[in-house]
């Protein structure tokens, strides 16, 4: 018997009527002889309601009031949860992350899980309860109620997950969600993106990092820590979903796994700075403190001089602008250019590591696409490009293409590794 | 420097505004050199937004469910009730009733407060913050999250200021809600109803039984058995409202201090019944098992048969027809009587005890005002008959005029003792 996790987002408990077919879904897991473990969000809105209503309040709020404040739309979730499996015959109890033991750190709307005692879930799972437990919250250990930002309530499920070792019985985690699991690119944009039975824990960070936005980078981490499977499926369709686990059959083999585009980037180029010891330190510390999330980051030289140039989301530009010249003044020398329009196109996948000719594959694809490339960046597992926004679309199809991603995991020994080689 | 517990109903804190508005009240306390604790309710219709919630998905849910469920009405104000604080610049921090230390029983919906710890208030009020206590709820030893049932924020407030001992350094607790505090009468019906500066526990809670629904009985025992004054006052209104003390300077002169009415009520009489022993309590255990709230119960007697009278609420008539049918089955004899169309007009005051005459005075001014009464009883500071319905709002007039009421607090020593001596 296996004990699986199943966690069912914001918008799959919406309702009475849906919070009831989420309900059935987990009598059926248990009905085929597993243990279940549910984890709800907030329903639908309830997080911004409260929000707003904080904010008619105090521009400010106090962020361990904003928890206590945001943690009652789990409990609300939960306790109907609840009250749906006993409609069913299923006897469940709703768990607050004090009452199953989520213990995190005191840092308020951000806390880390330090530990999951996992007594409570195992003596109600014995009693053959279902524990129903609010995601995205826990309290310290003298009692504070706290959350745990974006991504909170995946982040429950796993941990709970690994709390329960559920791997070493052959269970897993489930992550009921609004889309049908995880595609070699988003099949709003690429039409004929196929959606992956398996992807591993190293690919779908580098994935969620260039914004598939299926899953949270954060839960990702924790399951490649604890080595917790996550099954990421849709919450009103019975089909299986993509499984996300360490290793997979054939991993090796598939070069590229999936392509993402990142729309609407802008450039920050630092030119003609002195290429002093610890000048990059300088620079970051500044942008890192106004807030600012950078993208890819490249440096070239000439002799003792140097260029630095980064991606930043659009939004952003503006704060950025701002900050960058602050650095300026500071270094007394260079110049700043911005360029608008971009977008990053990359390609994701572990093969690439012990296969050669992929980015050649890649950069060959694009120029006969006529999308001309501005940067490249790569890591072991991803090749990056930037390109004008206007060609993004163009460009995530073509690398798409390139690699017979439409094969989704098919794809293996059949077309890939030959385009590779060739 | 006193400590005063300040207790804010669900009108009070129905929106953003309200609650900014009870939280200037608080710093007014607070400025004028008190330490104040304060409670919630929670927000305008969220209990009954919450039930309707509970009841799409099940109908009949789970008593622990619906505690956590609506346990997080008092979380939202409290949280809310803190930050308004805040933007104030008042110190200030939310505690759910697990995290103040209020202990119950695990009689879900209607938990009975067992202990409550007042450590971590203190522990606040030393740092200088108001506690913001979610009121109708707490936790059992386990950490089950209860609430206490009706009356239960009130019941909370008066139980922390017990807790605190405020009495000891001229603390109370502070009721605020939509009246202006206990009136002689309801003003709606009697217009020269006068408010009472002060009422006994004693006094205070045969009206509350009486149907004055200021506050409610289980909170004013909560008051009574740990000497708590409990002042009840309007939310939106500066003034002071009515004071509920044990006992209070010429208590014994007012020889009535208040009058009700209950407007709607049947009559019930088991006419010709063997009078056995232990007959009535035959009678009541059926009554009372099919859930029916008895009011006065008269009994005469004609030689070995006797006649049993009650009197119930108009809405119980029909569960009660049924549950006395059974009684008459299972004696064997007896007739049923129904009577419908009655109310039940009383006076209360503890001077009453010490005062002859009170009784005859009542009856007189009844008689004089052509109002019919059918029954009468009595306790050692009520005098209550029952009257058609069509005469209960003339009756209430009555009996209020006949002892002077319109003067409030001031009649004691002018009016009311010579009337009871006349």
């Amino acid at each position: 018997m296996a004990t699986i996790v199943q966690k069912f987002g914001g918008t799959s408990v919406g309702d009475a009527q849906r919070i009831m077919r989420c309900a059935k879904r987990i009598a059926e897991t248990r009905a085929a002889g597993n243990d279940v473990v549910a984890v709800c969000s907030a329903m639908g809105d309830t997080t911004d309601d409260l929000i707003s209503l904080a904010e008619a309040i105090n521009s400010e709020p106090d962020r361990r009031e904003m928890d206590s404040l945001m943690s009652t739309g789990e409990q609300v979730s939960c306790a109907l949860m609840a009250m749906a499996l006993h409609k069913l015959g299923v006897p469940a109890v709703s768990l607050t992350g004090g009452q199953v033991g989520v213990r995190t750190n005191d840092s308020h709307r951000r806390a880390r899980i330090e530990a999951i005692d996992p007594s409570r879930m195992r003596a109600e799972l014995a009693r053959g309860r279902v524990p129903v437990v609010c995601g995205f919250q826990g309290t310290t250990p003298s009692g504070e109620i706290t959350t745990l930002g974006r991504g909170g309530s995946d982040t429950t499920a796993v941990a709970l997950a690994a709390a329960l070792n559920v791997a070493a019985d052959g269970g897993y985690c489930d992550i009921f969600t609004d889309v049908d699991g995880v595609y070699t690119a988003d099949p709003r944009i690429v039409k004929n993106a196929a959606k992956l039975s398996k992807i591993s824990y190293e690919e779908m960070l580098e994935l969620a990092a260039l914004g598939a936005g299926v899953m949270h980078a954060r839960a990702v981490m924790f399951g490649e820590k604890y080595n917790v499977p996550i099954h990421v499926r849709h919450s009103q369709k019975p089909d299986t979903g993509t499984m996300i686990v360490r290793e997979y059959q054939g991993m090796e083999d598939i070069v590229v796994v999936g392509a993402a585009l990142k729309p609407d980037l802008g450039r920050v180029s630092l030119r003609r700075i002195p290429n002093n010891l610890g000048v990059q330190g300088v620079i970051f510390e500044k942008i890192a403190s106004a807030g600012i999330m950078v993208d890819d980051i490249v440096q070239t030289e000439f002799g003792d001089m140097a260029s630095i140039s980064f991606t930043v989301d659009h939004a952003d530009l503006a704060d950025v602008k701002i900050a960058a010249s602050h650095v300026l003044d500071q270094l007394g020398t260079g110049e700043l250019a911005i360029e608008i329009g971009l977008a990053k196109v990359s390609a994701v996948g572990t093969g690439m590591k012990s296969h050669s000719g992929v980015a050649s594959r890649m950069f060959r694809a694009l120029g006969d696409a006529k999308v001309p490339i501005h940067n490249i960046t790569t890591s072991e597992i991803k090749i990056s490009c930037i390109v004008p926004k206007e060609h993004g679309q163009k460009a995530l199809q073509t690398v798409h293409d390139a690699f017979n991603l439409e094969l989704g995991d098919s794809v293996t020994k059949v077309a890939q590794r030959d385009v590779a080689k060739a």
